[in-house]
């Protein structure tokens, strides 16, 4: 079957564009493992989106996915692993072995967290290593926890954590933190979390289970050991984009360069919108209004090929 | 006083600014004559902003305003007719002759429906010619009226008056309507609504109210009479931007020019966010994204500025 648009990806951007593409009455497909993008993930509640003063990540996606399945759009739940460009059409090929054909392009795959890449990562995943607070958070009752990183998701995941834990590190790397000053006041008022700035982290230690980890003051050089028996991982996140190779530019982070106004990519018909774009704000706004730009600008796209 | 950022506007990418700028705790004031821009005035409820399956455009805007005034935040019932830079700092004047100070500003001033410019239409303001079918709609019960302008908001606009009058004609200019299709359907559906393309509109005529208007087909050279009682204009909206001449660079439609990815203006530390700006797409998400990213980058240029 020719799709008008398909939609790689089910978080804030991807399911807005599939909202404005099927009030188009465009042939849309919308391809995703599951909804809601990091937005499903986040340890506290959404405060920043216009409309809810407070709402949890999770509502605030079933309020989505809700208004999006009102319309005409056929929804995949599979992972794509490879897009090709053959003459007017591009080919879509899924984990599953299907393969769909469509017009246009919009990428919405969104981000995963960042790994850490220092030793004893790997080896304490799941054994007090979490890159999701809001998915392990409760199995650290009471206990010493450290949280990697120093911006907004790492403050919100100190806040989410401070009602569980007894005591919370936050390591940053840079000379200051970088969450905005009213994530840095409420964290302040827990009375629960030290910061400790211009750390390193260099190890993970532990027998079955996380006991510490080991980092470098980066002023004095010196290696320092914090008693943990958790860590969380909020270092940032990273797109996979390698299924849109040679399609797309990207930059160091991988990240896919696009012309803002429209998110076109330098392939035409072929979108990027939301987290996995090179933005620097991801924001579940930006998402939103980068969907709704990708949708608009993907239906212009089509009537030019129609003529 | 002096304030890290003034907002010009107090639509959903002005209110969106709002929140974040507050949020960051910088002290922040928005300037407005009232709540809400375009989406206060909209005919029919609101469908397409990810949240809401279907809300009215006030109720809408007061959950934005509610949500904007849990925050610390500076708001002024003014009008702002000029902005000056001096060195590092803007200066903004209002129509009340107040003039405040601010290191950055974010202009979401939106824009005001476009004039039609043809013999009759200043005459018969208020006279059976009107601007907001929200507005005046429920004046013409039963009554054949003309919406000039195919575009979505012609659209939105039929639908709206259909429950009211008892016939409507669009008149558009191009050889199609510009609606998105959805609404095409939906209107079809009412029964009440005929479309003429080609058609442009040459006078106004009527009494002491509007009782017909003239247009030329345009494939026939011809000039044609239709006899209504009421005429809706919806060709698009006007951005007022003379207060800020000399400091951006403007399209021909005195839209102002930005970069996408922060909706920086030409001048450090100024920027246009929503309707006012050159992006050609006109929606709640792309408003509050880009108040989003203003706001955001406003913050970065402020740190930068202290260092």
């Amino acid at each position: 079957m020719l799709f008008d648009l398909i939609i790689i990806g089910g978080g804030p951007a991807g399911m807005t564009a599939g909202i404005y593409g099927a009030r188009q009455k465009i042939k849309t497909l919308l391809i995703t493992k599951d909804f809601g993008g990091q937005v499903a993930k986040k340890a506290v509640a959404v405060e920043n989106y216009p409309g809810f003063e407070k709402i949890s990540g999770i509502e605030l996606i079933e309020k989505f996915k809700k208004q999006l399945q009102r319309y005409e759009i056929d929804i995949e739940k599979d992972e794509v692993i490879k897009v090709r460009k053959v003459k007017d059409s591009f080919f879509v090929l899924t984990s599953n072995k299907k393969e769909f054909e469509a017009k246009t392009i919009i990428i919405a795959s969104g981000a995963d967290p960042r790994p850490l890449e220092v030793p004893g990562e790997k080896e304490f995943i799941g054994k007090g290593l979490s890159y999701c607070a809001v998915c392990d958070g409760s199995l650290f009752p009471d206990k010493t926890v450290v949280i990697v990183g120093g911006g907004n998701s790492g403050f919100e995941t100190a806040l989410f954590l401070s009602n569980i834990v007894k005591k919370i590190y936050i390591l940053e790397y840079g000379s200051e933190v970088k969450a905005d000053k009213e994530s840095q006041t409420v964290i302040k008022e827990t009375g629960k979390v030290q910061i400790i700035t211009n750390a390193a982290l260099k190890e993970i230690k532990g027998d079955k289970f996380v006991n510490s980890i080991i980092y470098q003051d980066r002023e004095t050089k010196k290696e320092q050991v914090l008693d943990v028996e958790g860590v969380f991982v909020e270092i940032g996140y990273q797109p996979t984009t390698s299924f849109v190779k040679g399609l797309v530019d990207f930059n160091e982070q991988d990240e896919i360069k696009v012309e803002f106004e429209t998110c076109q990519t330098k392939t035409p018909g072929l979108f990027a919108a939301g987290d996995v774009n090179v933005g620097r704000f991801k924001q579940i706004t930006t998402a939103c209004g980068e969907g709704t730009k990708a949708a608009l600008a993907a239906f212009n796209y089509l009537k030019r090929l129609k003529k």
